[in-house]
């Protein structure tokens, strides 16, 4: 039998324990031997909890627990997080986690400690919720170079522009109802802003290319300038707007960004709404690759991690290996990457847009009146602010196809 | 260095060679040491061909090469496959194959021999082509029960069956442009009769239940009674009609079918068109998952055939458990599954139909005239034979809504 000790009964940790309970024999059957939950870590008390005589306030107890050999570690955010984990790995356990933030900031360094220890640090939940995703990167697309990554990586921010597609809903409106719904967090930001799919952006570029790429560095943009109006030519266009994590190799030089886009109905992503997560891969051999389910949610998440746990419990005393160094990659500059970038103005600036867009081809929709609203070619970020300087631009999101 | 043989140098082995030889660096970077083909098998001669020099008509230059220590198998068929995968396996070396028939039907077998012989039998490749779904099954959605397994697992009737509802081609013309443009043979019948589809579910149902699903056993109908007029009638239903390979566990029994099947517009498998496949996992814990890409070509197929490769590599003289027992899994009678059906009868037939199926619900197409369609509510298999008894059934497809 194996112990484990979860640090952090929130929604995903309790969640761990539910899962873990609930499908005992399969997971026993899967690991080789039963796994059961010894200790849960949690600063709070939870009375009448199926988990109470578990709680322990100090993590110590998680820690010297030479029985405990698989730590779950479900706080989220980077501290104490990163202190358990590295401390728990420096002991010799095993970790799995879904925190996202962690893994961003501090995967490669974990990584090597894991390696290291001859221990094994996992983090399948912290992408895609429940959509297995980091391991098929890491063991099943291993005979491909990754030329693209392309993810609906937010539940928050994809319900809410579904809403809007289906609705024609404005987005305070659609915001308001996602967070009714407990969708969305009363502070939003961390969600619509797009600062959840930059994390998780970051670690699945690391990831495809073995260095660390600093979230910090990504281009990010929200989804809170996106109108019903928007919805509109996306629509005339046969399109829908997605919140994308994206990343991309072109030239040698990896570019990455997160950033609202123009989705074609073609595309297998235009179909993923509500909550639901997909991740986009294009390998040089693979081509296509998609990989489509709940990207939260208290099962979907934990059944990610105790995915994690059955590995480690088969791998015990032997380190799989994640190249994911700390080496840092330099992403291309985004103001040199290229494509084409949906834009509005006011009817007046026809004529001078169409003056430094001549290639631009143009897109109506009965319902907006008293704009002007254009595809322009292919070309860079740069350029297109240089021409677009002096326009006075309603909105201009970039198009994916 | 790692030398292995490849077994077969059809499509799918000269794309592994391929493969090999183009991503040779990022290769042996995941597999920790580089990959090199040291003998190919065929029968055939490649002159001018870049493996040329490796080729060799007589198995036994693999068998008992030692410096060989994993053999790929792309031949198809169970004979010789069978023979020279077993030996392979017993002479202490790994096996990974592309090849469905071999896997649907020994696979149990080869696994258990793999595992007395501390080496690997792996299979990637064998279902959805590039897609990772063996690996996930095992290995990622291992915290889960699966409830539910519903695939387009066919390219070739997945390009006729898209082709049909984009153009309101009928069955013979679509086929026709399929096999002009190579993604169906002269010979279809593997592939339209849904043969090819129920290797396939057998495979991953037998995955999903760790124990054999004969594929015999498996209630099989192809497409080739689709009409026009079906995917009118799923147009009018905002839906379409793809050929589906099912599993599905009720009250501890697990039923198995292929047949053509409507797909509303909700669910993701609804847009996998062309020669695209998918898989559709639900877990109990999970909820939904989906794997979306090529389900065959040379390419794709080979980057699946090479990830399994190098997974050998990383785990020499380590088994990787794969669950999947010898013991037969007695499906249950297709008769006693339940559904709801999409029925046309000529309009003479109306008052008949809607005698014995009251609260069926009537489906209008303009296009369509001197028939009554419908949908029934839900009822077994059975049921609904002996309620159509009489009837003169124009067709029947069955309602995955």
């Amino acid at each position: 039998m194996v112990n484990i000790g979860i640090v952090g009964y929130g929604t995903i940790g309790s969640g761990v324990f539910e899962v873990i309970n609930t499908n005992k024999e399969s997971i026993a059957k899967k690991a080789g031997e039963p796994i059961c939950v010894k200790r849960i870590c949690d600063l709070r008390e939870f009375p009448g909890d199926p988990a109470e005589k578990l709680i322990t306030h100090d993590f110590n107890d998680i820690l010297n627990d030479t029985e405990i050999t698989v730590v779950v570690e479900t706080m989220g955010g980077t501290r104490p997080a990163y202190d358990f984990v590295k401390s728990s790995l420096l002991a010799g356990k095993s970790v799995a986690t879904s925190n996202k933030e962690l893994v961003a900031k501090y995967g490669a360094e974990l990584i090597k400690i894991a390696e290291e220890k001859n221990t094994n640090f996992l983090f399948e939940a912290s992408v895609g919720g429940g959509i297995p995703i980091i391991r098929p990167l890491n063991q099943a697309l291993t005979a491909d170079e990754i030329l693209e990554i392309k993810g609906i990586l937010n539940g928050t921010t994809n319900y809410i522009l579904t809403k809007m597609q289906r609705d024609g809903a404005e987005y305070e409106t659609a915001l308001h109802e996602a967070q009714d719904m407990g969708y969305a967090e009363r502070n939003p930001e961390a969600d619509v802003e797009g600062y959840d799919s930059c994390r998780k952006i970051a670690i699945l570029t690391s990831l495809a290319y073995g260095t660390q790429v600093d979230y910090e560095d990504i281009y990010t943009e929200g989804i809170t300038k996106i109108t019903a109006k928007d919805m509109y030519y996306a629509k005339a266009l046969d399109a829908t707007i997605k919140l994308l994590g994206e990343s991309r190799i072109v030239n040698g030089k990896v570019y990455a960004r997160v950033a609202p886009a123009l989705i074609s109905s073609k595309s297998p992503l235009y179909s993923v709404n509500d909550v639901f997560n997909a991740i986009f891969v294009k390998g040089n051999v693979l081509d296509d690759v998609m990989f489509y389910g709940r990207g939260a949610g208290k099962l979907p998440t934990a059944s990610a991690v105790v995915s994690d746990v059955i590995d480690e419990v088969k791998h015990k005393d032997r380190h799989i290996t994640i190249l994911w160094s700390s080496k840092k990659l330099n992403l291309g500059d985004i103001n040199e990457a290229s494509g084409r970038y949906f834009v509005r103005v006011p009817a007046e600036e026809r004529e001078a847009a169409v003056k430094v867009f001549p290639a631009a081809s143009e897109v109506k929709v009965e319902k907006v009146k008293g704009e002007y609203a254009f595809i322009t070619g292919e070309m860079t970020e740069k350029e297109y602010s240089s021409r677009v300087e002096g326009l006075n631009v309603l909105n201009m999101i970039r198009v994916s196809f």
